[in-house]
């Protein structure tokens, strides 16, 4: 077999076989496939997309590239939530308790934010205290005793994703759905749960721009995720604008953990609720509202909240900060954003408001960057509200006074103002199942 | 500028400015890109394709990637004539000495051949003593006394395009008419000629299998030399079966000096009187009518043969073999190939004719094997020949007893013979100019 024969077929528009893909995948975990062919061959995969088993085989050969994590050992159903990417994105802080409180077992791995979109990891360790580096012993125990963990990557899982991901990042070979469904998939699938939520955002924040790709999108990965015997379903939800008000780490913690007190912001909470209904009808635990109402429970009756408490505890944290949010990392800098004219808020691009938490210290621009726990951007007002010219719509929390000019630049031009009230948006567009999709809107 | 954003604009459709394909060359030629980022590149314009402008843009800044050749040292107009590649075409050995009899000067540098195709070099070094390795100054002077010489490429000649062609011919980008145009006129800009005629082959043989591919190849190379202010013609002609009846090396020369001696095949005498008269119109010597008179002239009083002879002597070779082609090398082994049937050749597909020289021993697989001068194929018949039943078609000739049975399979199966005589086929389809094109059919 010859790669090059591979990038001639896919780039005159033919499929690739189970048996050519197993090839590329391996040949590219144990770099025996240059480089260049790699890249030659990732470009034709964008431009001729892939069919849905060479997607699944793709992804399949990316599982098998490395070892699996075997939470077979845990007691349980098994479960994972994930979600493309966002601007304020913390629901996995209250989704993960919520569905542990009702019964699941929460085994999650996540990741750091990179660019402009925040990581789970990175909120986390706003926690004083509090490790997300767990040895794969203590990731399970945690996981046996609380029914939940949040950790980084543990075990050498996927190794020919992470070469791919590299390089399809230096390739402009990023935004291919094959290419970005199956490197999920393929980490979801060796991470072991048996049923798999995926949330995939649609908006100016989000990867996926538009409706239809983001459907396109959820659609490949809920067909690999059912061809590898996983229950798997997804959640197209909105990422036009920030979710909640809190974009930064510490900042969202506190946003999750009045959440978790049965407050904080109502698209934040409804959203939560959702997954994890969601996440507990994939795990057989009724019919959707029932589901509903058990996770309505879990978050009300306080149950979720304690399960939150015990995780930050068992990974090292100070869980006194969730009971009492001012305890968390606080900003030196505190700067108000005023409203430059009156009217009603009809956009808050929520991309540009993730760049300016990484100005402000929140983010990092590559790997291995350090980041201000503390720094972020805290909304005033959002979406449809009114506004008087003079009013904050935001807070930003930062050490870098040096940075405030550009950022408010920035921000003020990611923000409308209008003179009307907009049309209120949905923040659930669609579900996506094996069988078909169901819309919202 | 970042190599990366070239590869984003290209692959959305976008069109490339001078400045960024002059960065994306450079960097090739130093090796300051990696190669995962050119081979993306490449892909991405294979599949967008380019303007006008940004080939001509590419060829320019292939062209200044290295040396120039600096002809104009030497007197006259310097004329070039490049061929697409097929197989049997031995015209330069005939063209260079016609149009240097009729006055041009013919500083050709040549290739050697690989797969199907054959090189001139190759050709040429059958003759014994010829030596096709000369220095600058060798080349020069030749080219001097005798108005003709034809060398291996000397100095270091486009450097870009060496290194990109290797990776376009392991990453399955060599098929792309603005890349394919660049290569070959960067190449012919910095030999130095005022005047390049182009010889486009279309058919089974040839790179181009449509005429409507053949068309597009000619007009972006004719666009180019023109924008480059050389005066540039484009022929596109026959390659759907051998040219000639020769394929091979020292047969081919062989070939080659019956035409220069007023004999050999009907179809190469007219196809070299045709880019030589070409040569002489676009080198200002008359209108195409008086062209065609003196190139015939040149070759009918023995002027070009008096010529070519020169040339070998001044090469180092023995001109007595072009005038006794018996003394050329001659085969161990001749084969003649009988007809399976009664009939009429319809078909002599010339990409597996090329391919069973190869394997008798006239062609290389890749660059560096060595070569047997004395092999090859000499057809009997070709298209249109009425052929009896047993009756010899070809004669193989070779040293490689063991490739006598698959080479024979092979040549049986690329030959067609059907009951009735086939249509007449043109020589020449078509003649693209800066202002249009004419076809001849």
């Amino acid at each position: 077999m010859r790669i090059y024969d591979l990038i001639t077929t896919k780039k005159r528009g033919g499929a690739l076989t189970k048996e050519e893909i197993e090839f590329f995948v391996n040949g590219c975990a144990r770099d025996e496939i240059p480089r260049e062919q790699q890249s030659a061959l990732l470009m034709a995969i964008w431009f001729r997309g892939m069919t849905d088993e060479e997607t699944t085989n793709l992804t399949l050969a990316m599982e098998r590239s490395g070892e699996t994590i075997g939470l077979s050992a845990l007691p349980g159903v098994k479960a994972d939530k994930h979600s493309t990417g966002g601007v304020g994105d913390k629901t996995t802080l209250i989704v993960a308790p919520i569905a542990a409180a009702a019964g699941l077992t929460m085994a999650k791995m996540s990741g750091r934010g990179l660019g402009h979109t925040g990581g789970t990891l990175d909120k986390l360790e706003s926690i004083p205290g509090l490790r997300t580096e767990l040895s794969r012993e203590e990731f399970f125990r945690i996981v046996k005793t609380c029914g939940l963990a949040v950790a980084g990557q543990t075990g050498d899982l996927v190794p020919a994703d992470k070469k791919l991901y590299a390089l399809r990042d230096v390739t402009s070979t990023v935004d291919s759905i094959p290419l970005i469904a199956s490197s999920v998939m393929s980490k979801k699938l060796a991470a072991g749960a048996n049923v798999i939520l995926l949330d995939v955002k649609v908006g100016s924040g989000a990867f996926m721009k538009t409706a239809e790709e983001a459907e396109k999108l959820a659609q490949t990965m809920v067909a690999i995720g059912e061809a590898a015997g996983r229950r798997t379903e997804a959640v197209i939800t909105d990422m036009d604008a920030p979710l909640g008000f809190a974009v930064g780490n510490a900042t969202e913690v506190a946003e999750a953990s009045a959440v978790l007190h049965g407050e904080g912001p109502r698209d934040l909470r409804e959203e939560s609720l959702l997954l994890s209904s969601e996440l507990l009808y994939l795990a057989g635990h009724g019919d959707r509202e029932t589901c509903m109402r058990l996770a309505t429970e879990a978050l009300t009756s306080g149950a979720a909240l304690e399960k939150f408490c015990a995780m930050v505890r068992a990974q090292g944290g100070d869980d006194s900060v969730i009971r009492d949010t001012s305890l968390l990392p606080q900003a030196k800098i505190t700067h108000d954003v005023l409203a430059p004219t009156d009217g009603y808020i009809t956009k808050t691009d929520a991309e540009s408001v993730g760049v300016v938490s990484c100005m402000l210290g929140a983010g990092r621009e590559k790997y291995g960057d350090a980041i201000d726990p503390a720094a972020g951007v805290l909304l005033k007002k959002k979406y449809g509200d009114a506004v008087k010219k003079g009013e904050p719509i935001a807070t930003f929390l930062t050490a870098r006074e040096d940075a405030l000019p550009e950022a408010e630049r920035r921000f003020l031009a990611a923000v409308s103002i209008g003179k009307t009230p907009p049309a209120p948006r949905p923040l659930i567009y669609a579900r996506v199942e094996k069988d078909g999709i169901e819309r919202f809107t």
